[in-house]
């Protein structure tokens, strides 16, 4: 294990109407003029919005709305809201949605006290300083309402990038997991999705004696593949979307990843197909994980062996394990399509002509020095070859 | 699982040599006069004690200390520190050693801020204010470096009793494993004993549908029992150290914890003996725990059987669920006598004839209301009949 730090001071309210307490907490976390932040019209007809707003009221709390956060949230709407904050004297931002209104607001509140471009972010700059972010979350997915982590579309050329810093960890979160059972099956899958990959992005490591994460890790995934199926089958099924969110939320605020490399590299290579074809983020990663994991298996086979067989309840092939870590392989792609998630390109509307394109701005664009990837350091032409799997 | 909030706002900074930084982190969260709180002669002779006043001094900080902490440590000794932070004009209480100095400096830092008796903590009323606290962490047991909670001794009468609430929840705590790479095996055991500890009491829950935290308390107990014989061979093997030392955080700052009810009653039953015999916390579980969980079997054997499959590898029988369960209980036994714990009474210096004394004070003793335990609820004449499965 290596050394690190860790430190997660999100204020956690879960479970059934939870919501309504969303002014007290902006009090106790020293917000006085809020941000609104939202995506579309479902947070507007659930209506979560109006529920929100009368508790910033019940409080006192003055606020300015701005909506339309579209999935892949994109600077355009970002540079919208720094500037209403600075006109609006705004000193807290709530996001009210899933990850993408999240990490639009975590952009907002980085950009509004911050003299330069907001972007500088985007490209490696760590975020100490936000003004305070809070959210009520919509979706199990993203992460993003227990992580110090934001990613947003470039709209100049489509670059989707990440940015991270202690600045960006909301102060409160508001978790009901009622509030997730309005979702489309599509949607739950994505999120289901999400989170797998933000598992297993920490489980491949190229760090030695990690028992403890690697179990917790395990422990995450294997209530994924308990739970999905009940969500998939009964979306208002309460309980099995409360052990979703909370699992969601221990998934990426890195309690599992720390004193480990980790890997990203299924992230960044999602990343270029849903800025170009605005698919989400999570049937994406679906066509991808098993690409990356079939590409890079041979780097440590008994890595994906140990899944397999603790996560996938695969047999160890003691005398072959490389086919028991290919099981483990086969068995997450089965359950990824169990809850109909895309398995190809075409699925995905992505377009074989452009993978050079994609290999190279995934490798070397916007700041990127030629490789992704903490567990295999992948090259443009590797990233090619593992589109190509795609197809 | 049932509404929750969880907040843990403790920085944790972990690895080799991360003691250097004390001084920094004391700064960082408003130290300005500091009291060094620690126990016996190890942290002065290993040479940690001057290590960290050097960090202190390094960063302009003032300090001063109070040493002589005791194992199950007592209320004397808070008296004491409280009277001298006031004298002082302390504005941080920095512990240094294992979880009862913590414990020792949590009492002190609540009582310092407080106009009453602090003892009234220890009686049920919540601590929301303290001094800020931080830790150096000698030992991997109690899980005090991450959570809202302390017990002391209180001295007249030898009551052993808990306080808990946020103001106690340490600012930031330093976790070098190979601080603990010095300790007896006999210290080792009995702190691998607690974290086991600290993971059934949340595991014996009567709350349905608590997968994800299942889960995740079944891949600590896993890292546990993996790691354990590992230390026991070679106190120096530093990663194995480490492994134990975050899984005992994270198996008590609460997040394995949250949404559902919890036991508790082999802690309460252990403090009686602890208490009076003055034996070490973790010694006393290992006799405590696999009769209180007999006992306590047929509540849930499902339960029981889960952990059984789950965590020590027996094989369910579909037909007798109850030996499966019981096979659980009887692995846990073995695998606490394959680390040196003690089994019985005779072996903790306990006697039979203070079994309805112990009982007594265990149940009705210093404001409790005649029964412990939130899996079972135990009278006065069931923690009889569970001691003296102990003999």
């Amino acid at each position: 294990m290596d050394n690190f730090t860790f430190y997660a001071p999100t204020y956690f309210a879960f479970g059934k109407d939870t919501e309504q307490d969303t002014g007290k907490y902006v009090r106790r976390f020293g917000g006085s003029k809020v941000l609104v932040h939202f995506g579309g019209g479902s947070v507007i007809r659930s209506g979560l919005l109006d529920r929100v707003k009368k508790s910033l009221e019940a409080q006192g709390l003055a606020y300015v709305e701005l909506g339309g956060v579209k999935p892949n949230p994109r600077s355009g709407l970002v540079y919208e809201g720094i500037e209403l904050c600075r006109r609006e004297g705004v000193d807290f931002v709530l996001a009210v949605g899933g990850g993408s209104t999240i990490d639009s607001a975590k952009a907002i509140a980085a950009g509004v006290v911050y003299d330069g471009d907001f972007w500088d972010f985007y490209q490696g700059k760590p975020v100490d300083n936000a003004l305070p972010i809070g959210t009520v979350l919509t979706i199990a997915a993203a992460g993003s309402e227990g992580s110090p982590d934001s990613v947003i579309t470039y709209e100049d050329g489509m670059y989707k990038r990440g940015a991270s810093g202690e600045g960006l960890r909301p102060k409160f979160t508001i978790l009901n997991p009622a509030l997730t059972q309005t979702l489309p099956p599509y949607q739950t899958a994505c999120g289901i999705t999400d989170i797998m990959a933000h598992l297993y992005e920490r489980y491949l490591t190229n760090t030695a004696d990690v028992e403890c994460t690697d179990r917790v890790i395990e422990a995450l995934m294997l209530t994924m593949i308990n739970e999905a199926p009940k969500v998939m089958a009964d979306p208002n099924d309460y309980q099995a979307r409360a052990n979703i969110l909370w699992a969601g939320m221990m998934a990426h605020n890195n309690c599992c990843g720390v004193g480990r490399t980790q890997d990203w590299a299924s992230h960044d290579i999602e990343h270029e197909l849903s800025a170009i074809y605005d698919c989400a983020h999570g049937a994406g990663l679906a066509v991808v994980m098993p690409a990356v994991f079939t590409y890079n298996m041979h780097h440590n086979v008994m890595r994906f062996a140990q899944a397999a067989v603790r996560v996938w309840g695969c047999e160890m092939d003691f005398e072959h394990p490389e086919r028991t870590a290919k099981a483990g392989i086969d068995a997450l792609r089965r359950f990824l399509v169990s809850i109909g998630m895309p398995v190809n390109f075409a699925q995905l509307g992505a377009k074989e002509e452009d993978i050079e394109r994609m290999a190279q701005c995934a490798c070397y664009g916007d700041a990127r020095q030629g490789t992704i990837g903490g567990f295999v350091p992948l090259s443009k032409k590797d990233v090619e070859n593992i589109y190509r799997l795609m197809l």
